[in-house]
């Protein structure tokens, strides 16, 4: 297969449109069945593969950073008789575990966007639903804040995925039934053992879908809906909105490099090594000077770059297990411009931006790849940037300088961004989550804002795992590389995966770990997977066989 | 192999030995290698498996029960050399998946009550470590409240199956660190990552052991904190300990009866019918009488046969998927018992049988079995036994009476002990969990304590799945059974270990969700378990060899 690429625009799309009406905006699902990423399926019955996923990321992004008009936005199917039967049956019996798994995860994480954009864009999300939302089609209604089901008689909300694919509603549907809706778990049980799904009255009855619309009143009804969530939005009156524009990129090699953000990959030691850029301009002067830098704004530049670095990573690179996570420029200069920023946190551009600077840091706290901080001379661990270190799995700092090497010794420079700025998917700050056990690392670090901390001083409030002396360094770095190579790979990404989340679970973070580990065990099982798995077999006329042991 | 059989007693203990002087007992491991359940393997250095869990069990329960009078419970080592060296790496190489997931769910189970003991029951669990404790071993040293590591330069705690087994540390290991000792998470990563474990000062600083001690000081040290810690207890003074009698049952053919508790197997349908008996006698006059009835009194009796029943479904009969829950008894007595249990909480043999209770509903709760409650006429869901209907993942109840029957119709009579008495691992009641959505759904059952509620009404106040008329009832189980019994078997395990916890998470979830399901993914990986998997080839000298893709 050709690399996966994430880069897209509404021009482009194939199986989504954006209708826009003022206020309200009209997402509408229209696959192309010919459209996927392989030529092995075909996407019917507005089924998705991460083909349809890729531009609905793209379409959601797009709609808060360039559509500051757009205060709802409707989720419609394009076809007649079908809302969305789900992912493609045949792409998941044809895919390896891994894609299966990657492809879940860029799934739960665009339904999490959504949900974020009705929590912090004031961009509401409502789900109207014509025809049968059945399996992926249901936990995509499940995502937005107010779900619609028109009541022909014909079409309902169901999750066949256990009765037909021994699997699960896996991105995240169970979870979202009992923690989003409560749905009352007996009726949760009964629901999912329906192939048919629920319709009129009982669906609403078991908190399923907001309401049922009879046929005659659903569009009215729908718009109706609509205007009356946008009258509640507090998205800015007359704004104008930013143009996304391509992300500029070069693959030469095993190097990949954007403005700010560059890969380079080491294929023997089955590591990348991702450097990170500070700022080369001055923070704006003011808000509207921000604002016509657009999208050449450094914080939302780098969030974009960073973030299709690591989808890239994620889906094209499976060997490479490491990543070495570096940066490089002037500490000042970013710390300038989290000040910005964070006073500008009124204007809906910039909470924007932080919340999408968020929600990048979230997605490598689930890429399950190790990820190692490199603390040297000339990096940059200062404000937002700092934040890599501290989501790390390790971090490693140079005690003082280089032989050769005029440049002063390392320093991390903690600003306020590290401390509410980018909440995890547990809902902590990652040093809270860090300093679980010794809440007053947090206070001393807090007192630090601002003021370079050198190596020996950072290990001493705990802000690195390591402190080493040049003449170390290199050294003890080949055997910690060594060794993360020679380890399981998937020991150390379900290691990761519960080491990286501890204190409190929130529906986000329950759906990446007890509902996707779940999900992913589901996937390997021969009753799945196997020669006579029900996954295997869909769609072939042969009935699956399974192994009767519960385990 | 032969029915794995979870009754036993200390005349009969091969691994373990309880030594008691007044307050305090040694809880002593002294694994005998070919006292394994197979002899396949040998139990080396401590290493243990299921019979060795049994009986660990077993002491852990016998020590609240029999012995108030023990306030701290020293675990130690009866080896020289090593304190204990986790689970047997062959027995895991050997054993079935459905063996390996079932044998970590006991394990985790048994320490959870080593700390329900700490914190319900007065009885603090210290473990002194004298020679390594790696692995399952330190796992088991993290249940306890306080750990003591001697000083010897040789005994260190370790966490090795990421690097030596390509698995994890998958009973509790890793959230315990991050979630009950807060351990820093760069820390724990690096931790996991050493083979040879971390000893002295450092396993202090990194928050691994609460105490190093010189091994000059090492006896008389543990012995001090053993006092002072109890010291500290609310074991209550002087009183007299019950003995467990052993559980009398009979097995003919696929009828396995107890006093209370009866399970009949129909092999053909794939599902056992569970059935048990409200008391018999009416409730004690005074908690003396209630002591003098020991473990004859009803609400210790029936837990514990119960369990029992439990625990030989999970293993010996991995092919019953479904567990038919019925009662049978007379309901004012079963509220009679309850009341006097709740009213006589002070009494510390009261408590212990309120909180074994609690315990083995949350068994019921982590059972990968679909649950499915018959509420009939001639049934006993009434105040305890009602939480049957509430733990199942369905129930249906019958309307009316049948013909020919003159039994009254069946009612479920809600108890006081439904409201707090027997909480999830998720802290909240079953019936909160259930009405997550709906928390005036509560309040209206609170309100009907006491009074018999028929199906209609039982359905009105979402109490049960289905109330179903008598010319239904046949048909409609027959269908709802058949269609589960068509479902893949896996599905159904992750469906529910997902449905049937909604809100927030604990650490005792967390171990149950993310970190078993992870586990259970590894332990079907071909990096742990194919021909060339780490766990497969550890000690046969040859390396492992892995797939080295990143999922």
């Amino acid at each position: 297969m050709n690399a996966i690429d994430f880069r897209t625009d509404p021009s482009r799309y194939r199986h989504w449109r954006i209708e826009r009406d003022g206020e309200v905006a009209n997402l509408v699902m229209d696959v192309d069945p010919a459209g996927g990423l392989s030529d092995q399926y075909e996407l019917k019955l507005n089924s998705y593969d991460l083909a349809v996923d890729i531009e609905l990321n793209d379409a959601v992004q797009r709609l808060r950073f360039e559509h500051p008009e757009v205060r709802v936005v409707v989720i419609k199917s394009g076809k007649d008789n079908v809302f969305c039967a789900g992912a493609n049956i045949r792409m998941l019996g044809k895919a390896t575990h891994g894609h299966k798994v990657n492809f879940c995860k860029f799934t739960n994480e665009t339904r999490l966007a959504i949900e974020d954009a009705c929590e912090n864009s004031g961009q509401k999300y409502i789900c109207a639903i014509k025809g049968n939302a059945a399996g992926g089609g249901y936990e995509l209604a499940l995502a937005a804040e107010h779900i619609m089901l028109v009541d022909d008689r014909r079409s309902a909300v169901a999750l066949p995925e256990t009765p037909l694919l021994a699997v699960l509603p896996g991105t995240g549907g169970l979870t979202r039934m009992t923690d989003k809706r409560k749905i009352r778990r007996d009726r949760a049980d009964l629901f999912c053992s329906i192939e048919e799904g629920i319709r009129g009255d009982k669906a609403v009855e078991w908190r399923l879908v907001d309401e049922v619309v009879p046929t005659s009143k659903w569009s009215e009804k729908v718009t109706a809906r609509a205007h009356e969530m946008a009258a509640r939005s507090d998205r800015p009156l007359g704004a104008a909105g930013i143009k996304l524009t391509p992300l500029v990129r070069k693959i030469e090699g095993d190097r990949l490099s954007y403005s700010y953000v560059e890969v380079e990959i080491d294929r023997t030691r089955s590591l990348a090594t991702v450097t990170i850029q500070g700022p080369t301009q001055p923070a704006p002067q003011s808000i509207s000077a921000a604002h016509t830098l657009g999208d050449a704004f450094w914080p939302l530049l780098v969030a974009r770059e960073f973030e299709d670095a690591i989808l890239h990573l994620r889906f094209n690179e499976p060997k490479i297990g490491v990543l070495l996570l570096r940066t490089e420029g002037n500490a000042q200069a970013v710390l300038d411009h989290d000040e910005f920023l964070l006073k500008a946190n009124g204007d809906w551009l910039m909470r924007e931006i932080r919340h999408y600077l968020k929600r990048v840091f979230k997605r490598i706290d689930v890429t399950a790849k190790s990820l190692i901080a490199l603390i040297e001379p000339g990096s940059c661990f200062a404000g937002t940037l700092a934040e890599l270190a501290f989501a790390a799995d390790r971090s490693a700092m140079l005690i003082g300088t280089r032989t050769g090497d005029n440049r002063p010794p390392a320093a991390i420079v903690l600003g306020r961004a590290s401390f509410g700025a980018y909440p995890m998917g547990n809902g902590l700050t990652r040093l809270q989550t860090r300093f679980l056990g010794e809440p007053a690392s947090i206070d001393r670090a807090q007192e630090k804002i601002g003021a370079p901390i050198e190596a020996k001083e950072a290990a001493e409030l705990g802000l690195v795992t390591l402190a080493l002396e040049d003449f170390d360094w290199n050294d003890e770095l080949r055997i910690m590389l060594e060794e993360r190579a020679s380890f399981s790979p998937d020991a150390l990404t379900a290691m990761e995966a519960n080491l990286r989340f501890a204190g409190p679970e929130t529906m986000e973070t329950k759906i990446f770990g007890r509902l996707s580990a779940w999900q992913n065990w589901v996937f390997q099982r021969p009753n799945a997977i196997g020669e006579q798995g029900a996954l295997k077999l869909y769609g072939s006329g042969i009935q699956a066989t399974f192994d009767k042991d519960r385990v």
